[in-house]
């Protein structure tokens, strides 16, 4: 399996950066056009008691979401992150999360995205969350494509 | 000023419990007809360098906002929150987050919510969250009714 993105673009965000101490450190990879993440909660990081916190579940797909911006940019440019940051950066316009079913803290949960529109301005991203093989979440993202270097 | 609802109603969420240890311990007060959060980031919690991470703001937003529904539940109920949880709780079924202008990691964060409709099955909330006197996030939340107990 490929090196998860974050270990080969290394950035100080709380949510993936693999500079950041304090964080979540998700790790996303390609899967033939998805891009998947898997990820375990702390005990913590609950809402109500026995259930992932929506904010933390917010959270691990705005990163995923934007990291699946800029890999499918890179694929559709062919640069390779090993090189550094391409010539754009992605970030949050918009974030639209629907919570269909609860999320237990015990275990991983994943995260399967993929882009389903793609501009010059913007790409729109859209991401499941599942649990046991069951879908809990839905998102969708709106990118906005920059040229902050990364 | 009153005492913040999360001081008086103790709960174990990490984004707004006073019994979380390890959490963001957001405080919501009421002001009129709004309900009021100033909060401090941590230094670490940054997306891009200097500024605060999107899924920070989604979790400080999502609590405030379910906290809105609730106490605009127990406003129209004449219910107290100091004689424990009222007979419903509210739960996210979906968050929908619009970025429109960093927010400096330096500095208090102040959101402002309101009950914009109500009805048996779910409460919607806007939410907007400013620093420095400017409009930097616009938020609605779907606050879904359900007889958890709190």
């Amino acid at each position: 399996m490929d090196q998860p993105l974050q270990d080969v673009l290394q950035v100080h965000c709380y949510g993936c950066g693999a500079l950041n101490a304090h964080g979540l450190h998700i790790k996303s990879r390609w899967d033939r056009d998805d891009l998947l993440c898997n990820w375990q909660p702390e005990a913590y990081q609950i809402g109500h008691p026995g259930y992932v916190y929506g904010g933390t579940i917010a959270s691990v797909v705005d990163c995923h979401c934007i990291w699946t911006a800029l890999a499918q940019y890179c694929r559709d440019t062919a640069h390779s992150l090993t090189e550094g940051p391409p010539a754009v950066a992605f970030v949050t316009g918009s974030l639209k999360v629907d919570y269909l079913r609860p999320i237990p803290i015990e275990g991983e949960m994943m995260l399967r995205a993929h882009v389903i529109e793609a501009s010059e301005r913007k790409s729109i991203v859209a991401c499941s969350v599942f649990h046991s093989g069951i879908e809990r979440v839905t998102v969708q993202v709106v990118a906005v494509r920059t040229k902050l270097g990364g």
